[in-house]
């Protein structure tokens, strides 16, 4: 019998925010593995941040099977060799795993924050999906995460949340942060000058929040207004709060 | 000293989807507050949901206080009469916590789901979180339940995500999913028709979700299209998952 396929959400960053059933899977589980950079950046903050969540719930000697990014500098995600190097690594992490699922093992793929809501697990569930049993173990999102721990209520009523990846065009931000009553902005990093400027644009620069590896011990939140540079690492996301009339 | 105002998020319903924190802040906490409403509805779902998610993690013997809302059926919420009620009715509760505080207590407000995405525990907080301490505690949004337990991948890439209460005008809802590669809608019950609708109207029928009570035992999820009827609980939404170009 072949085993089963999980993927476990292990929340923003804070061990303590992994959810009970996570905690259980990585216990049961026979194989661990996340994603990780081939070589890790300490100083922009490590990608295996799913890893360092989950480090304190594995359990001892469980077999681990590092998934490693072909690519450590972010290239032009447009161009043909990113592509082909990216599906080639999805699917060599899949045969990988497949390979553990054939001997009956279980085996938990560990994912920041909530596995389907831009998750890297993504790509390895649609390949593997049709032909294994697959569990999925909700996370705490990074926005659920970043807006708790900075005590900003966020959507009430009939307030729309619009979720942004920071890569779409400045033009299409713009519009869209000028239409809807909340919004987070996720992937911030390199874009966070055409963020920016969408954001004054829209009237929404002056209550935005920046937040920087949001619930880990490293953690730092601020007004966007008061942040003096552009530079922003990859865990940092933008927060523009709804529910105005606040009663 | 003043005691801690802490707003808990308990997930979606399984007891399982708690995160260590919560239940660790469940464990200290002096109080225990809970939304409900005054006559439970057995037949639809009752709302004290949040209640029945974390009842195993509650100490023996902890102090309860039932926060109950002042209108059993969901009257028209444009009129005064509602308006008024229900504001009195979160000042009257935001004064009974207020009383706890006083005398050095923590109180833990349970709240379904995560506290800050439509929670009720935000009208409590924004009247006391200028007087007292407090703190948030993420939970397990209802949508990251839901696509998780119907093993729904659900934005990825440069998907935008739209939030959508079901209470918006239906030519609302029908221009914002005109315009998103994925969404979710909160609060379908009697909305139910209109969301149809716009469902229809905007060629997202086909692929939208109807999960009632998700991660609950007597949960359920079915494609809407396969609904029969419009009949639908408060503890319902809506998804309609994007990333077209699994890969
Ligand atoms: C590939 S997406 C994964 C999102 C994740 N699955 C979730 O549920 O939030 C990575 C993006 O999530 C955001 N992110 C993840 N963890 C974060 C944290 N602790 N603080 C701030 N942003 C974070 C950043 O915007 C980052 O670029
Ligand atoms: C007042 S909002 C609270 C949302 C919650 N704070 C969250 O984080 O998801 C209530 C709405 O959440 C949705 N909801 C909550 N729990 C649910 C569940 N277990 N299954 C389906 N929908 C649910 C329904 O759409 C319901 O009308």
């Amino acid at each position: 019998m072949s085993g089963k396929l999980i993927g476990v959400g292990t929340g923003p960053g804070d061990p303590e925010l992994l959810t009970l059933k996570a905690v259980r899977v990585l216990n049961e589980a026979d194989v661990v593995a996340h994603f990780a950079k081939r070589r890790e950046d300490h100083l922009r903050g490590s990608r295996s941040n799913a890893r360092r969540a989950a480090a304190v719930h594995l359990r001892p000697g469980v077999t681990e099977l590092p998934l490693l990014y072909p690519v450590t500098t972010e290239i032009d995600r447009a161009h043909p060799d990113y592509t082909a190097a990216i599906t080639g690594f999805y699917d060599q992490s899949a045969d990988d795993i497949a390979a553990h699922l054939d001997e009956g093992r279980t085996v938990a793929v560990l994912s920041e924050g909530d596995p389907f809501l831009y998750g890297s697990y993504m790509h390895l569930h649609v390949r593997l999906a049709h032909r294994y049993s697959t569990e999925v173990v909700a996370g705490i999102s990074a926005m659920s995460g970043c807006w708790s721990a900075a005590g900003l209520p966020f959507v009430q009523g009939d307030d729309v949340l619009t979720v942004l990846p920071g890569t779409l065009p400045e033009a299409e931000l713009t519009r869209r942060l000028a239409d809807t009553q909340a919004a987070v902005i996720m992937k911030v990093g390199r874009n966070m000058p055409a963020v920016r400027r969408a954001l004054a644009r829209t009237g929404t620069l002056e209550k935005a929040l920046y937040v920087e590896r949001g619930t880990m011990s490293n953690g730092m939140t601020m007004p966007l207004s008061e942040k003096a540079d552009d530079d922003a690492p990859y865990f940092s996301l933008i927060l523009v709060p709804g529910w105005e009339r606040r009663r």
